[in-house]
């Protein structure tokens, strides 16, 4: 069966999208520890990272710095953090998370809500950043 | 002032050394969350991750990765978690750390203790699983 992942990258299900190519996508975390919280996905199903085959994993680390960099000029923050735990959804994923402290990336903080409205906003930024 | 990292990269301040070409460095973190908890780090000291600039940043992910695959084949755990928060040693560096569960990679978890040679033990199979 197809990821939730895969159903968003196949438009099956919506996302708060930041930033896409051909193999790659970046979209806001619904559930997130901060305002900006993005995660970057390559489009091909892999469960496990470092199961990726190497063009793809290169890609996919080259494409979360070009969004970490739009990222962190659209929120304010510290500095741009990286997670990969992977537990919960088969498919790959990097999470990106605007920093204020090291405690920011725990996720066993309260997870964040925001309005449709306020994610479309964010996403919107996002998205400015990366075309400026 | 060189960082921590830059004197152990220099051999002023010894690690428990995982692996290592001219480029990078893989050492045992001494405050694991885990057993055979991994720093990864460029040699240049460069403060913030996607400060490097783009071939020393993708050279980065992909000695990670050799770490990361041998790390797996020497720790049991379901697969290796990656972190980069950055906030307290300013030179970048990537937190590989093998993972049972999504709350194993919690920084607020206590940090476990291990005497020198069980540190050694550690680092020798990490070691003898890069060289296989």
């Amino acid at each position: 069966m197809a990821s939730i992942f895969t159903k968003i990258v196949n438009g099956e299900i919506p996302c708060y999208k930041v930033a896409e190519d051909e193999d790659y996508l970046a979209f806001l975390d619904i559930f997130p520890l901060k305002r900006g919280h993005v995660l970057v996905i390559p489009k091909v199903e892999v469960d496990y990272i470092f199961d990726l085959d190497a063009e793809t994993y290169a890609g996919l680390w080259h494409f979360a710095h070009n969004v970490a960099r739009s990222l962190k000029a659209a929120i304010p923050c510290k500095r741009i953090g990286i997670a990969v735990l992977g537990m919960e959804v088969p498919h790959a994923h990097i999470h990106l998370v605007p920093l204020h402290h090291e405690g920011d990336l725990n996720f066993a903080n309260p997870k964040l809500k925001f309005t449709t409205e306020e994610f479309i906003e964010t996403a919107a930024k996002i998205q400015a950043a990366i075309g400026a």
